[in-house]
């Protein structure tokens, strides 16, 4: 399955080509001083060195880079952002050290291999919109031997939670069949034809649209019911694009609030700052995205929900078996099959369930 | 200029395959009533014929061509929505006379030529979605010199209007640059880095953003405050695409109202079926998407606003030269210079404004 450019263009880069979506990311402000402060409390990895920054959009993590003492930044930029990019490296005088090229990473050819590769790839639920494939290749075409990732780790999490969009989207599920049965019914009359036959095809359209879609949310943490598990380890430094074409995973959560409602998961991601083994970092920053009251993101967590929600109880066990893989007709969109059993904390078993969802 | 099918479909047919989008056509009361009548009161022009529609979607025009009493109806559609149409026609046991076959006009191959073309491929404004295009091919390969085609006729209206959405437009923008200057300002004491010199590339995106783009709206017939104009008269029959490819006008309008501002122009369209010369409808059937208090369209009016807006008299004159033609990135979309002058009732002429906006 190879991927038509063009095709690609349409469906991803060119949202990235508007400065408003670039200043969405540069205005989140837990993304932006966890990356500030992996740069500049870790100038060690950063003077006198080369540096790729792929993907570099207004061109703010080469510029910190400069900025921190690196002697030459490569910023590659697929689209036409990187002209955006090259003005603002020259209004901050950084012409001399920050070299942005336009082209894709897979495309284009660097003079020499970097010691640092920073990038900020991360899509919503961490692997959404499938740009860490890019910075994987980046790397084991220019990364020195010695080189380090920035970040260095990502993390995959997943728990149980309670919440009300459930119950809105199943009501809007049902305000739209009850428009298609009235809309059935005057088609019939009015216009003479019979559109029955299409209310299956149609329930099965807008159940996954309304039912099966991960929600974008910023969830409260008071929402999450269960202890959180570990879907998915990356060190940046070794995994490949196979290691990270399918995510699967058994894990378990023990519920932590009294009689509440499972409602369904929320998944949310982490990246770490480390440097490597031989060359670690002097401070290690985190960025997470779990759910927080004062620290929410612009990836907020991704929601999958059950319909309908199941009543659960403290040190009751919810056994998840996660699967996500990509979408057959856009490889930057992934679906996801989530089954779950729960084990009462009185031994007893309840049947298990599977569902399938989409992060689109 | 060739178009990749691929970004065409990411761009453009995706829409179409969702049987919710078809609904919302299936829908507009004015559009069915239109295309139902056409159909009805001409059946001379369908009993024992050959019918070719382009651009199925659910079927319904084929339906409609067949119940009139087609002998053979082909139904093309370009998208998967191609399957729910067969389903739909099965389930009106019109399987023998419909038959329904997936691809794209351009593409596929008649056993015959057709007597009737029918198809409902009218955009935003008309022209925009350029799907008229796929008609006239249609219409040069496979219409019987004697062919009739549904509809027969077309025509773009442009008229003066008053409208309080530029100001809501303007003020969304200036609050919008409001918070980018706080942006800059942020982003250089907490991250040391300038970024006013993206301020002037910024101001343009979201001036074309909220001031340039032409937008979507019922609008009320008092608000159409001079005399509208016709901007293009299309015979289906004849018209080539080469024809169509750049709309140009130089209309003159009277405003009609007291003391009140003209405030941009409103766009619309309509369509007429009148069969042709040598075969004529028994019954001619207009459909209009002018503003309406009780029969608006989905298609609602294109506006394009004026900043600021200009007070107008009754009397005044109001000439405009108007030229659209196709956005270099995509076909389908539209741009538009639209320049104008006012001359006053007492002679005086105000000077000429020009304005570039986009149907996108
Ligand atoms: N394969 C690839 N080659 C080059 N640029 C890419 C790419 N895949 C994604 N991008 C670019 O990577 C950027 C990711 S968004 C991050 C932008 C910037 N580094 C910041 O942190 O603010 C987008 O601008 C996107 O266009
Ligand atoms: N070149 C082409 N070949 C085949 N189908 C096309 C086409 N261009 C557009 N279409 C299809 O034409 C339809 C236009 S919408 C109209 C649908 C239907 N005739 C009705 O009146 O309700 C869409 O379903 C679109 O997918």
């Amino acid at each position: 399955t190879t991927v038509d450019k063009g095709v690609d263009f349409a469906n991803y880069f060119c949202t990235y080509a508007f400065l408003y979506h670039q200043k969405e990311m540069l205005s989140d402000r837990v993304r932006m001083d966890a990356y500030y402060n992996s740069v500049f409390k870790n100038k060690h990895h950063f003077i006198g060195k080369t540096v790729l920054d792929v993907g570099t959009g207004s061109g703010i993590l080469a510029i910190w880079s400069a900025q921190a003492g690196a002697k030459k930044v490569y910023a590659v930029e697929a689209t036409k952002m990187a002209d955006h990019a090259r003005e603002l490296v020259k209004a901050n005088n950084l012409h001399d050290i920050v070299e942005v090229i336009e082209g894709s990473i897979e495309d284009i050819t660097l003079p020499e291999k970097v010691d640092v590769i920073i990038s900020e790839w991360m899509g919503y639920f961490l692997l959404r919109e499938s740009m860490f494939d890019s910075v994987i290749c980046a790397r084991d075409r220019w990364l020195k031997p010695t080189g380090v990732m920035y970040p260095s780790h990502a993390r995959m999490w997943l728990a149980p939670i309670r919440s009300g969009l459930g119950d809105h989207k199943m009501s809007d599920y049902e305000g739209c069949m009850d428009d298609w049965h009235s809309f059935v019914n005057e088609t019939k009359s009015y216009y003479g034809v019979d559109m029955s036959v299409l209310t299956k095809p149609f329930s099965d359209e807008q159940k996954k649209y309304y039912l099966q879609n991960s929600l974008w949310n910023n969830l409260h943490p008071n929402q999450v019911v269960g202890t959180p598990t570990i879907l998915k380890e990356i060190d940046c430094l070794k995994v490949t694009v196979e290691d990270i074409l399918k995510v699967q995973a058994v894990v378990s959560s023990t519920i932590t609030k009294e009689d509440t409602r499972l409602c369904g998961f929320g998944g949310w991601f982490d990246v770490h700052f480390k440097g490597r083994e031989e060359n670690p970092a002097e401070c290690e920053v985190e960025l997470t995205t779990a759910p927080s009251v004062d620290d929410g993101t612009h990836w907020g967590q991704q929601v999958f929900l059950l319909h309908p929600p199941v009543r659960v109880n403290e040190k009751d066990e919810v056994d998840m078996n996660f699967s996500m893989s990509r979408s057959e007709e856009n490889h930057r969109l992934m679906k996801v099959d989530l089954a779950y059993q729960i084990k009462l904390s009185s031994g007893k078993m309840l049947t298990p369930v599977s569902n399938k969802f989409y992060i689109e």
